[in-house]
């Protein structure tokens, strides 16, 4: 992943697809969450430290996706990170899909910090948030 | 699929669920593409005719969730198409899905009737509007 | 499912299928994965109380499958349990899928009783194995 | 994809898992299709090209896979072709995912090259032949 965008070069494959021989909607999230993971990384974080309690876990409480353009087996997507919107419990990612310059696919994901434990919203941890901000720096807020 | 509220029931399996131990978020539309078909075939349509063409395909353009509690494999999901709206060429059905009464996810999927060789919308043919209006006639519209 | 020869019904749908317009390979195994909790529960066992510990879990190591025919969205699929071997620690359902009587895929999996702490296979749960024996009483053995 | 051995780098996301933890067994699949279309593309053909009829399809017959360590969110698997059998209309991809070196997880995947009005087994086109025994060459013949 490209640390001064985030942005990422994608190729769909047999699987994201269906009989209607484009991709199957829901495998816009699958992608979604590759590229999540990817940031976190590139940020110090993973999704196994969420699972092992190192770092609060911040499940999805929102999605959204739109559909431009068909999208299909072999295709390259370039996608990258939007924008970015930061709460005091959660935040919210917005990617875009692009096929040669031109915008194919978006998605909005919004995740909530928790304690797993009690299964309530708690605030976002201070050095995550940090991330966050830097993130929202290089992509600007969600318009 | 209970034709009077197009309920359903639904049990969580093992490849619905992630490491995190609950639903995997994008798994929801491949839950609602199975209600979705389902809701056709009780209207005398399916995706099969929309593939042979007999049928206008109507391709997600929009597709939104909302996850309120958390879902595990063996959970029970009562499913019920909650609302739908209708346009000219799109239509949105609004589906929740309840755990012992109450509301654990929801989803909202619009589908837009195009001609696949222009790739551009046309009015949702007569006789699947007519589907549209008696199931929006028991369900209501989306609030 | 069917007590007397573990027999189900199933309608492919559009997430099972690749833009090659048939089942992508792998969704045989999704489909297994349902029927295999579908005669768990048939049993009184679950997925669940093995997560939980209730039940010694029974990870696969061994899975295969054969694709006879085309299947394609809409298709009605009868799946029966065609047989079953039981070994100490481990055990393999075999599964066929029928269109309209034909064989159209088969599939088999093996699972072994695991100590998950130890991560070492154990004696197949007295319980568990009375369960396999009464399944292949009406199975058969796998040939 | 290296051109030398067919390796690759692979890390497992949360879409691969399931609520034990590990991934879930169908994924091994996705991931080969994966690594199978970035080899054809190595060799200058690919999915789509099957799909538009300019080579012919080569579907799935029969796949199988071994399950030795449990593969978890944030693994780094190495993947390399370990070997391919050439047959008169078909071939067989073995594949090896390993773990700091060591063995996980294998997959063996038999794909026959068919003419898809007739639906029936027909030669290996004469090039993709001889990019199959390039392949050979390097990998080794199944053991």
């Amino acid at each position: 992943m490209n640390l001064a965008d985030f942005s990422e070069h994608f190729v769909v494959r047999l699987p994201h697809t269906d009989a209607a021989g484009v991709i199957f909607y829901a495998k816009i999230f699958e992608i979604e969450e590759e590229l999540f993971e990817r940031w976190l990384e590139l940020g110090g974080f993973s999704v196994g430290a969420m699972l092992d309690r190192r770092l609060a876990p911040t499940p999805i409480v929102h999605c959204s996706a739109d559909f431009r353009k068909p999208v299909r087996v072999g295709d390259r997507l370039t996608t990258r990170l939007a924008g970015i919107d930061i709460g005091r419990s959660g935040y919210t990612l917005a990617w875009v899909f692009l096929i040669n310059g031109e915008l194919a696919m978006s998605a909005k994901v919004k995740r909530v910090a928790i304690d797993p434990e009690a299964g309530e919203a708690v605030d976002l941890p201070e050095q995550f948030r940090a991330w966050l901000e830097e993130t929202q720096s290089r992509t600007g807020r969600l318009s």
